[in-house]
Order: structure tokens, then sequence, then C-alpha cells
């Protein structure tokens, strides 16, 4: 057998056992813990961002206008100008959300008292952790009613959800994830129908921990009225999955595909934490009312931890109901879904998709695949708006990602592989 | 013009009226009365059933399990032996729940103190009802576990949804009705979707309304643990929108579908509350574990007032979830669909399916275009146990009704109309 031959072996070998982890894979929620509690070296000015690391100097207008508010809001700063200063003082210590085993959605900024969902792969014995975030921050919002909005998430939210959390002993999310792609959700851009689910199982606990009614319907209703409520869930839950299939020699499955508004990045199972990153992309789909294409930021957030855990645009075949909002047909929905199982190496019996007669999803990325077929993998996302302070989404689409950064990490990979 | 092409035309002019009435009806859950209350000559010895008529000696045994179940609850009898000879005595009266602009599930048993929902389709002022039914009841069992269930439907369930429903002002069904066949669920035998989002919609004012907090947590654990539970409301919503579209003069519109588990029957717009009836079918599809096709009762219920309102199996296409439980593949749940648009007037712009880019929903089923193709309405269901006590869902399936009810039907249509 020739030394390519037995790498090749060597490869396959363990890109099955990261698959093996990622559809034996159990994530449960089971805690809501601040940033401050949850990680260890966390400290007053330390900002966690979404995607590979990013300076403030580069930082596109929605991710600075979440950081003024996340500073406002933790009391560093008294003014937008103050807070700006100080941003950009080097004082401050801008993360990736990533380098601590965890995931924020859109801008993904998570300051000390920010509420995180700690979510347990119990077969692997790791923890991930995603932001519970609100929605005016995260897309860069830091007015008066952005910051009160925070401080409900934060201080009314947060305590009794995880006093229902504990109640209950932990939600399965996998199980929610399961049941969701039954019905039209693929828990990127469209998570309908896992809100729905998660909202109806946590409901009789959160009546049974919460002592004040009117905080418990409060939250019922905050549920009813957003969809998208559980997307930040659902990532935490692919991020303890890719977690357990991270730091495999040998495999050249990708662990985490992220972007921070500049650049999207990927780091690959066999690399460890190295970032491979190129120009993030610019978002192909339909502007909401009073918004168009050149208000909205190029390719943002944490999110798409969906699609390398093999949900999200890699299942759109069976949720064509978010075409309404990112646009396309149900059969490009259809082509997306068929194109995603050339540049994976596994499909997920857990995760199966009515509309193609319940086919298991397309799973594990394999970088090798990716540059052999050309094939990058194909993401749906919400767009921010690219000035500060506007603090909504301002549409949807699908995005094609750079084909560098698979190329960087496949050369990285051999070097130190077949070096 | 001849005398058939302006009967034609009149024809086609009342469809037209009676369509657009079905498409501007707006089902909207207002109230929980019982029996006694809501319907004017209810008592005590009258017993509601699905379907057209049928006497006691006809009847099936999940109904009469039903029937014996009821009039132990409601205290008429004290022993099986006593119900079925009372059931027997001719001092009973079973009337089809269709005659007084209603609805029951599966056998679809229906006594005074049987709480109804109570559904108001407001732009055309008509009420319609269909049963808050306790499963096991409907479904022929009548033991201690049957009536204990019936007993926590209509002494604490019912009343403290009544308190809810009043807090809110009533819960919008057309619209949950819309998103869910976003979500997988046609509503006849999937209703996962709609469950979710009633649940979520009424569990607020259900904290705010309903003082006993043991009784909110139970009531949120019976939504959470049964997805089925939405259909009955749906199937009263189905029934408010079409008694809009009855008792149109020239009208050849289907506005009932209903079986009794021994006969099939319609009834047509233009020919008020006559029934055409034929053999109710046998019901091809799976069984439980426990259970064979000889266990199964022929169809029964008047669930099929979903596919008469346009739902149901009409839009399998959309919802591919639920070959798991009826069988079958994707292919021919869009053939099921692509030939319902062949005998409806018809679409339903407020009823799209997504797996087909959003096209509008085939409703309006027209005796005539159901004698032109041949084609008979499509319908998907569940399965009774032939025998009485049972008392559960043993199977699922899908149903071809026999045409001699069309036919019968579109006979008499010409002797009133062309005669």
């Amino acid at each position: 057998m020739t030394v390519i031959g037995e790498l090749g072996e060597k490869i396959d070998e363990s890109n099955r056992i990261a698959l093996e982890r990622i559809l034996n894979s159990d994530p449960v929620l089971v805690d809501i813990q601040t940033a401050g509690e949850w990680l260890p070296d966390m400290h007053d000015h330390l900002v966690l961002h979404a995607g590979p690391p990013i300076s403030w100097d580069r930082m596109p207008g929605s991710t600075r206008g979440a950081v003024i508010g996340a500073l406002l809001y933790e009391g560093m700063a008294r003014t937008t100008k103050d807070a700006e200063r100080l941003a950009a003082s080097g004082e401050i210590e801008f993360r990736p959300n990533h380098r601590g085993g965890g995931v924020g959605g859109m801008t993904g900024i998570i300051t000390r008292s920010t509420p995180l969902y700690i979510i347990e792969n119990r077969p692997y014995n790791v923890r991930a952790y995603a932001g519970v975030l609100t929605d005016r921050l995260i897309f860069g919002g830091y007015d008066r009613q952005t910051l009160d909005a925070v401080r409900w998430t934060n201080t009314v939210f947060a305590p009794a959800l995880k006093a229902a959390l504990k109640h209950l002993g932990g939600v399965n999310i996998k199980r929610i994830q399961a049941e969701a792609l039954h019905m039209n959700d693929e828990m990127h851009n469209r998570s309908n129908a896992a809100t729905a689910l998660f909202s109806k199982a946590v409901a009789p606990a959160l009546v049974e921990a919460v002592g004040d009614r009117q905080v418990v319907a409060e939250i019922l209703r905050f549920w009813n009225q957003t969809p998208s409520y559980f997307t930040f869930i659902g990532m935490g839950a692919c991020k303890a999955t890719m977690l357990a299939a991270a730091d495999i020699p040998y495999s050249s499955i990708v662990t985490v595909m992220a972007r921070n508004g500049v650049e999207f990045g990927v780091q690959v199972s066999g690399l460890g934490d190295r970032w491979f990153t190129g120009e993030a992309a610019v978002i192909d789909g339909p502007t909401f009312p009073g918004y168009s294409r050149s208000d909205a930021e190029r390719d943002i957030g944490d999110s798409c931890i969906t699609e390398t855990a093999g949900i999200g645009a890699f299942v759109m075949a069976g949720a064509p109901a978010i075409l309404r909002l990112v646009g396309g047909t149900v059969e490009e929905a259809h082509r997306h879904t068929a194109e995603m199982y050339e540049i994976t190496v596994g499909e997920n019996p857990h995760f199966t998709i009515p509309a193609l007669d319940f086919q298991p999803g397309p799973v594990g990325i394999d970088i090798r695949k990716v540059i052999e077929t050309g094939i990058v993998p194909v993401i749906d996302t919400a767009m921010t708006h690219r000035s500060a302070g506007v603090g909504e989404m301002i549409g949807a689409g699908m995005v094609t990602p750079p084909m560098k950064p698979f190329q960087d990490a496949l050369r990285a990979f051999f070097e130190t592989y077949a070096g």
C-alpha cells in the first residue's frame, strides 16, 4: 500500500470515529449560567463575539453596535461615545465564542452578565454554551429599548428558565431537533416548530417552578411571539455535538464554521482550534420592507454551526417553508440538500427528511470532498444592517462561503499529517 | 343557450358563491359549553354519534363501546349490561352530530355533559361545535380508566380552557391551521404542529385565568403529551366553514362527508341535509403492534370534514411526515393532492403548500367532477377496533370512499334542479 493510501485509510478511520461521535451525541439543555459564572477566565474587559478573531477596528457596524450596547449594559461606559472610546482603547479583549466552547447568534456579543444556555452532550461528557441573547442587541442595537430588553432577558427570563430546567432535570434537545425536522424546520433560520415544541415541553415545569404568575405568563407570551426563539438553543446543541468530534488526529471533518461579518472561518477536527479564513460572503436573498441589499452586512454569526452539524441549509429539502424567508424554489432546496451528500462522510439516522421519504440527512463535512467536488457547504442565514444601532434583522438569504478556508485547511492538513 | 347550459351556469355561479364563503370563512374558537347547554333539544336520552344516521343494532363494536361508556358516565346505567339493555331498548335516541351543526371524532359519541368546542365563523355568523372528546371513550372504551379520563376532561380540563378562552376573547383557528400546514400537518391525522401552536397561544391566558397552578400544569402537560390534541378543534373549524357554504340552491359542492363505521355519507350544499350513503370502506394502512387488519373497524368518524374543507389528505403533499403513520410514499402523497385539484372548484390562498412552492390547496368538492373524473375524495384516517371496550387507536391508513353516494347525490341533484 502506498503512503498516500495508508494516510487515506487513517483519515477515513478517524472520520468514521468523528461521525460516530456526531451520531451518538445527545445534547441536553441542563442549566443557565451567566458568562461570568460559566467561563473560568471571564473578566470585565472581555467581550466574546461570533466568528473567527477580529479586532475593533475591523468590526462591522452591527458588531460595533452590539459591543456598545453590551458595554453600556454592563455599566462599563455611560455614553455611546464612552463605549466606543473604551472599545477602541485596547483595554477590551475581543475573543471568539468558539474558543470557549460556545456560540453566539449574529454578532454573538457576550459579556460577563450575559446568561448562557449550558448544553451537555452526555455520552461524551462535553458541555457547550450558547448565549441567551437578546435580539435587538445582537443585531447591533444599543438604545434604551435594547437595554431594557437585555435587562428582561438577563434578570427575569434567564433565572425563571433556570428554575424550570432544574425542576425538569434538563430538556433533551436532540429529540426536539429530530421532531422539528419533521415539521418543516431546518433550525438555522426557521425554528418555528422547535420553539413551539420547546415551549410546550417546558411550560408545565415553568408553572410549577416559578412562583410569580405574571413572570410565567410573560415568558410563555414571549415564546408564543418569538418563533425563532429556539435557534440559539439548537446552535448550542450543535456545538456540543461538534465538540465531541473535535481534536481527533487525522480527521478531516469540519468541526466549526463561523463568520464575523468580515471573515468566514473553519476549524477541522484533526487540526485543533486553528482557524482557516476567507472573505465573508455577500448574502443572496430578500430584504424586509424598508431595507435594501446595500444595507446588509456580509455573512455573520456562529449560527452555521447548524450546517456544520448537518442541519440548517443541509436539510432544506425538508423545510420548504423557509423559502418564503430566504428566497428560492423547492427544486433549489432539494438540490442544496442533494449536493451536501457529496461533501459529507455520512448520514444521520436521527435527523431524517420526510420529504425525501425519510432519508437520513447529510452530515460530517470532509474538507477533502469539498476540494474534490468544488462544492462548498451551503448556508442559509439572517442579515444584519451594516450600521451600528439598527438592532433588527433586515432580511435573510443563502450564502456560498469562500473556497479558500477549505483549501488552506487541506494544505495545512497534509502539512501536518503527510509532512 | 340550452337548458343544460343554463343549468350549468347556475351551478357554476352557486359554486362560486360557496367557494367564496369557504375562502372567506374565519373560524374562531370562542367558548366551551356542554352539549346540554349548547344544543337546544339535548335531552338525557339523546346520544349523538359520528356519520350518517345509524341504529343500535347496526352499530359497530367501537361505537357500542363508546355508547356504553357514555351511558355509564352519565349515570344512566350502572353496569355494562344495563347500558347495553338501555341502548337496545328503543328509549335512546341516536342522532348524527352533523344534524346539530357539529362533529365528533371517531365514534363521535356525545351526551348531555360532554363539553363542546364552540367555533364561530364570524363573517357568516355561523357557529359549529366539535366534541371535547376523551380518546379512550371515543375509541370504544368504557372501563374505569376511561370514565376517570372523561371525568378529567369534563370537570377539570374543559372549565379551565373555558376560562382561558374567555380571558383571551377567542383563538383564531384559521391562522393556526394555515401555519400548521407550513409545518407538515395535514390536520386530519397529524396535528402535531397545530397542537403545539395552540398550546403556546393559549398557555399565557391559562396561567392568568386559572388560579389552581396544579391544574394549569396538568393541562400544559396533557397538551405536551398529546400531539393529536388539536384535531377536534380543527374539525370544528372545518365544520363552521362548511356550514357557511351549506344550503346554497344550485350548488353541487359537498358540504359534509362522514362515516359511522358501516356507511359513508355525504351532503351537498344545494340538497340541504339529505344524506347520500354507501358502504364504509376498509382502511388501507398499517396497524400498531399487537393488532392486525382483521381487528380494524371500517372507516368511521366525522373527521373527514377536514378533507371536505380542503385539508387532511387533500394537502398530503405538504405533510409527508404523516406517511410514517398511514403508509405510502412521498410520490403517492403528491399524487393524492394532485388528483384532488381535479374534483374541486377552487384553490385556497389561505392554505398553501410549501412543498409545492406554496401552491394554494384544492378545495370545494364538486359532485359533478367526482362523477366525470371517476376520482373520489381521498381521506386519511385512524382505525378503531371492531370490538367494544378496546378504547385506543389501533392503526391508521388511507381510505377510498365508495362512489355510490356521489352518484346518488348527482342523480338527486338533477332531479331537484333539472326536473
